[in-house]
């Protein structure tokens, strides 16, 4: 089994997307995370659900959670409304790490040994430097549980 | 809103649980990871998905994505047999990580805060020592969004 075999259709967004339609995408379609693309299609990185949260939470109490606490419980419900004018540009992580993007003849174990090092369950397959969809955790252990 | 609000019955596994099955929770509910608890039932810390993929990598292919080519085809698709015979407790990392565990009374904005800080899509709920639940990504951000 290769990775085209594995590869599914996987919603994309832009830099440019706004943060509060990349949250909208995560929960309605219940991903673990976005491929980020660039104008041309290509993966540039993966951005786990997580990291949305993050431009959603006030800095001082993403470093300190109880001062999350002070916040008003009618004023917490409403946080979401901080990604109001920002974009997934704002979202992504100062360092790039490694990214999960394999190729369409990537096998099962390659796809599981990238999960596991880059700890995301989600893996861009491109073919010839194009997109051609992503493989999830859940696809690739249904599989091979199913063998 | 409040954790106790949000939180859903989550299952658990303990040190002990065999890995392969461990495997087949993910897979079958579809869970992001996996609350381990002690013999009192107390969540010890969360297991993400992509980390039980990590025991059945044979460590040469985890450091080097290149050498899990070399496996051929019909191997790489058996790799979780490699999890025979172990266990959750081989599948932790070495170093303990911040908890992503709250109390019921955690607002919406505390539980984004703790998923961002700890990028962990689940955060375990107790109340007075005692497992209660869970809250997801996307149970946070569904009702988020829905306000």
């Amino acid at each position: 089994m290769r990775a085209h075999a594995l590869a599914a259709e996987f919603p994309t967004a832009t830099l440019d997307t706004p943060a509060l339609e990349a949250a909208r995408l995560l929960a309605e379609r219940d991903l673990p995370g976005l491929i980020l693309v660039d104008d041309a299609g290509l993966p540039i990185t993966i951005l786990p659900g997580t990291q949305v949260l993050r431009l959603a939470v006030p800095t001082y109490c993403r470093e300190d959670p109880a001062l999350a606490r002070v916040v008003d419980e009618a004023h917490a419900d409403l946080f979401l409304r901080q990604l109001g004018g920002r974009t997934v540009r704002e979202c992504l992580p100062e360092q790039q790490r490694e990214l999960p993007v394999a190729d369409t003849q990537a096998t099962v174990l390659e796809l599981a040994a990238l999960m596991a090092r880059t700890r995301s369950p989600l893996v861009a397959i491109v073919d010839d430097g194009r997109l051609v969809g992503a493989v999830t955790l859940q696809a690739l252990l249904d599989r091979a549980l199913a063998l």
